[in-house]
């Protein structure tokens, strides 16, 4: 699979995608490229960072709610209703925007960073896209006693507790996955895309706040009814999972219940397509961001989910003098 | 040939690299991917397109300096100083910016679109990196004859006598040059790489005014002598090529004489090497900026062009907290 930058009649720039699409017990069911490359698999790894919350009891203990959750899970665009939320969360376990240990950044989304530069307002922690991701972070170690200070560190027991989980619903042993730091300054995992997608295609496995789901063969998992609370916050505020423009909320917004997609940095997304309970990954080999969205809602719709937006079609190229000279599209599939 | 971001010990994207390293009578003597990939060699055209200007005594006509020579090979930083060049290279051949049919956009250098954007300079088509360009195409037409209106159009005599001095020194008959709409509305060339680095080889064969080249095997090529205007303009004037911390500019000022480094749009660069008299043309396959950049320097390095710039060799990837966390590096190089 590719996504080709055509000018004229030739091919000037390629990306090379690489796909896995996984049900529930593992299967893959479809692929491009190398489904088992490994590479990190950066945000899109957030709802397993948020599951402690639920799991662990933080989330009752502080009477998180699907708002909560869901930018616990999301990569927000930093809009100002989206930060005011992060606010109210990080009130709800008593703790400040000066606990955040995540760094500025210009917003995820242009509309949002421009009406920032316009009016001078000035980039702190609580913008990072991360925020929500952070403020879970500090919930949870709150809710078992852990220091709040240096929750960053990978050897801090909050990170110790995400990466656990991130390596039960990927069915990889702790050693097997790869730690680096991530953009905001947490560990981030590196592995293989057939695991990330098998862990989104475990999560369908919960319906109605109970798991139905079997152990996998091989494997002690089950997925735990509590994570119905992660899957349903993503369904219900797809607005926060991202923000308006982007392709993780304008795709779930355009099929709502039916999906949830996150993407990760470097050209990663991954998601779950809930009719199916297919879970899907993939990787932009050279990390293109705009690559990665078109990639994505092309994989979606060939798996079923149409009609996808239509800003997530081919996309045309203009020079400086407003002229259309080419097109980004995707060739390809996954088989 | 590989660029590759590398996070904690896992390479997280790649960037691959193709290269052709040609002499003067057309040999392939290094290579990395594939050589005879089909391109657009965008901006890396320019010293083609600048060269009927000395070929059919428009240079002389207008009393072009080195200086006008070297803007119309260049894809310029938009710094004031440039800017201002070109405007007097209009004045010579009785055009104004007004004549430019050169979209603006912004500087391709960061520190001169930061001042701009301080100052509230409004960009216009003079600033456009090909704006030398341009006044040289409107030379070319006012040394004519030929309409100064609609220079840009490819039936326009300016640019099939462009596109005829393409195919000559590449060696490929004008029906096997792939033409297709540049970023600034002028035609842009596909052709393999192998025959944009020959083109460059080529050039070497001039030395203080005097050809010294051979016809080619199977080509009635000799390289004019006074294509060595061409080629002085730009070892003369480095500082014109690109503008200050770019890459083409900076390799060349590092090694006076020894070098021609030019960018092209989507990962491009082409170059003479002038002590081996070698040329060379490589594209990063997904278009990357910065992975093109270390590429050629990497290129020219192993071809012993030695010291390159410091910035043009691996790359720190820092986060939003000022963390290192990566590092963007090329592996592999020419066999």
């Amino acid at each position: 699979m590719l996504v080709e930058l055509r000018r004229g009649s030739v091919v000037e720039s390629r990306h090379h995608v690489h796909v896995a699409v996984v049900d529930a017990s593992g299967a893959l069911v479809a692929r491009a490229g190398e489904p088992d490359l490994i590479t990190y698999w950066r945000s899109a790894a957030k709802p397993f960072q948020a599951l402690p919350l639920v799991l662990d009891g933080a989330a009752d203990r502080f009477a998180l709610t699907h708002t909560d959750l869901a930018l616990a899970c999301a990569s927000h665009s930093s809009e100002p209703g989206q930060v005011a939320l992060v606010r109210d969360f990080l009130a709800k376990i008593d703790c400040t925007e000066r606990d955040l240990l995540c760094g500025p950044h210009r917003p995820l989304s242009e509309v949002v960073a421009r009406d920032y530069e316009t009016r001078g307002v000035r980039l702190t922690a609580i913008h990072s896209n991360c925020s929500g991701k952070h403020a879970g972070m500090l919930a949870l170690a709150r809710h078992h006693g852990w220091p709040v200070e240096h929750y960053t560190r990978p050897d801090h027991p909050v990170q110790e507790r995400c990466l656990a989980e991130v390596s039960r619903w990927t069915d990889l042993p702790v050693s097997h996955i790869g730690v680096a730091i991530d953009g905001c300054g947490v560990p981030c995992f590196a592995l293989p895309l057939r695991n990330m997608a098998w862990a989104y295609a475990r999560m369908r496995n919960v319906e109605g706040g109970r798991p139905n789901g079997e152990p996998n063969q091989g494997s002690a998992f089950r997925v735990p009814q509590s994570a119905f609370r992660i899957v349903e916050s993503m369904l219900r505020h797809p607005e926060l999972i991202a923000g308006a423009g982007r392709p993780c909320t304008e795709i779930m917004r355009a099929h709502p219940g039916r999906v949830i997609v996150k993407v990760g940095a470097e050209g990663v997304y991954s998601a779950l397509l809930l009719p199916d309970g297919l879970g899907i990954a993939l990787k932009v080999e050279d990390g293109h961001r705009v690559a990665a969205e078109l990639a994505i809602a092309a994989v979606l719709e060939q798996l079923g989910l149409r009609p996808q937006p239509a800003a997530l079609g081919p996309q045309s190229v203009a020079n400086s003098r407003g002229q259309l000279v080419g097109e980004l599209r995707v060739t390809g599939g996954v088989a």
